[in-house]
């Protein structure tokens, strides 16, 4: 295959230096970011041709990557820029924006870590969304899964990584039990976070999140403070799985859909069955932030056009 | 680069269908064995020219696909004679044969894992020891982590996963408390394994190695077998940090290399700080099992050659 026969709209990759269709990036099946999930990623998106947050993932992407000790050539400014040529080659409008950092190929005849040179991997495509359009309007059915989220004293859920098989596995678990998303629960039974989003619990006008365990999400993030400029109470703490059961609303959070409604929960009816108005609120809010020239860097889709 | 370029001895790999040197086989980087590592895969090895217990291993990995609800187009006689023809490929008489199931790639613009078609890859590469001559020799530094290892509750160990994350962290505070393995505590500080073995300790004439928490490892399965033969009593149960710490001598168990001594755990000797007769005598049955007809599998080097 050429690149000729790939539609640049279907995804654009950054592999070895190089820009490339989607379809034909590829990682070394010998890299310890996919033999050994040795890896870090991070995840932004644009939306009408404009990146939301950029910044804060790139900064927490360089965070990840010290946190597993791994480095690269590319500075945050490199980072960036390399996203924005992905996302300027794809012609997309709205795209999902991955950057991933993997320790590499090991030296022949060792299995230190240390000896890896880190590789990046960068890839825009069109935007992924957690939920689809009746979803969104009518609210996901969630479960709260069985399966235990992998510990912070195992791995640092603020190292955004691909050990997702506990997340997986509930996803299989929440079709079996009539649902699409599931929420693990930690070792005592308190929420922690789904595959690829935090969650929220609205009860008598006040916001809550929990606080450990989980990614600190950038959605989850801009949720908190539109919570806070718009005056609702909203607290990052321990959240058990009854009070999850027993709320008005339940929404989730993601950086592929940004604020998404819930509207069952293990079969049950969160409040009215119908998205609650708070989420409605705070959704609105998310989107008119997109037009915030503070939080927002636009594609130059030109540059270099000449 | 051309095939024509690569050294086969220095690997092969079996990917989509077909056998290329393995410095050219890669995974899609969208593949959610990569981006989700929602993957399998087991390590048979080859020594001398025969596989050893080559069938554990295939149905260890058939089982694990079926925990992760994955499935092959390839039966087990199938893949055995995949990684078998990646052997004889490489013309390796000593290597490291890993077979791989991956999710495989979602089809566009959903996140329903059960759309995906697996995906099987395979090589064989020269073989890997976790411990050099002098450490073989003379033994391994290891350390009891401050990492807790991942929890069967989240994710289960005997299904051979990628999930090495804390592992790595592992192996990296190793090397900072100048050791060269580390072994990974559960929650309530019971021993669980390390990176890619299973450990033992003696006390007193007896062996005893961790239940839970772990790979039941090939290895740790035939070194039990080997104790009941010679009428060492042999314990599979819960094992303390302590008991670890305190034990006359410490082995470690893996594809990749058989069984190991440790000499020095957390800065202090083991026994007397040299390998003890019994890991000495489980080692030395061990390879010599590897001419036992009923465990090996003789690889055909000439099949095909006319």
């Amino acid at each position: 295959m050429t690149d000729a026969q790939h539609d640049p709209a279907d995804g654009i990759a950054f592999v070895n230096g190089a820009y490339v269709p989607l379809a034909l990036a590829s990682v070394p099946l010998i890299d310890r970011g996919f033999v050994r999930s040795d890896a870090t990623y991070d995840v932004a998106h644009v939306w009408k041709g404009r990146f939301f947050r950029l910044e804060d993932h790139v900064e927490r992407f360089l965070a990840s990557m010290r946190g597993l000790r791994m480095s690269l050539a590319y500075s945050g400014a490199d980072i960036s820029e390399i996203l924005e040529e992905c996302v300027r080659r794809s012609g997309l409008r709205d795209a999902y924006v991955q950057m991933t950092c993997t320790r590499g190929v090991p030296p022949r005849g060792t299995r230190d870590p240390r000896l890896c040179q880190s590789r990046f991997y960068a890839f825009a495509q069109p935007f992924v969304w957690i939920a689809n359009d009746e979803q969104r309007r009518d609210g996901l059915r969630m479960v709260i899964s069985s399966v235990a989220r992998i510990p912070p004293e195992s791995v640092d859920p603020r190292i955004k990584n691909f050990h997702w098989l506990d997340l997986t596995m509930g996803i299989f678990e929440a079709y079996d039990r009539d649902a699409v998303v599931a929420v693990l629960v930690d070792r005592d039974g308190h929420i922690t976070e789904g595959a690829g989003f935090n969650v929220f619990a609205v009860r008598n006008g006040r916001m809550a999140t929990p606080e450990r365990g989980v990614l600190e999400g950038v959605t989850r993030r801009t949720a908190i403070e539109l919570a806070h400029e718009i005056g609702v109470p909203c607290e990052v703490r321990t959240l058990g799985a009854d009070e999850l059961r027993d709320a008005d609303e339940i929404f989730i959070t993601s950086t592929a859909g940004g604020i998404m409604p819930v509207t069952v929960i293990d079969g049950r009816n969160v409040g009215a069955g119908k998205p609650g108005p708070l989420t409605g609120r705070i959704h609105d809010l998310y989107w008119r932030r997109h037009e915030d020239g503070r939080l927002c860097k636009a594609v130059d889709y030109e540059k270099g056009r000449g």
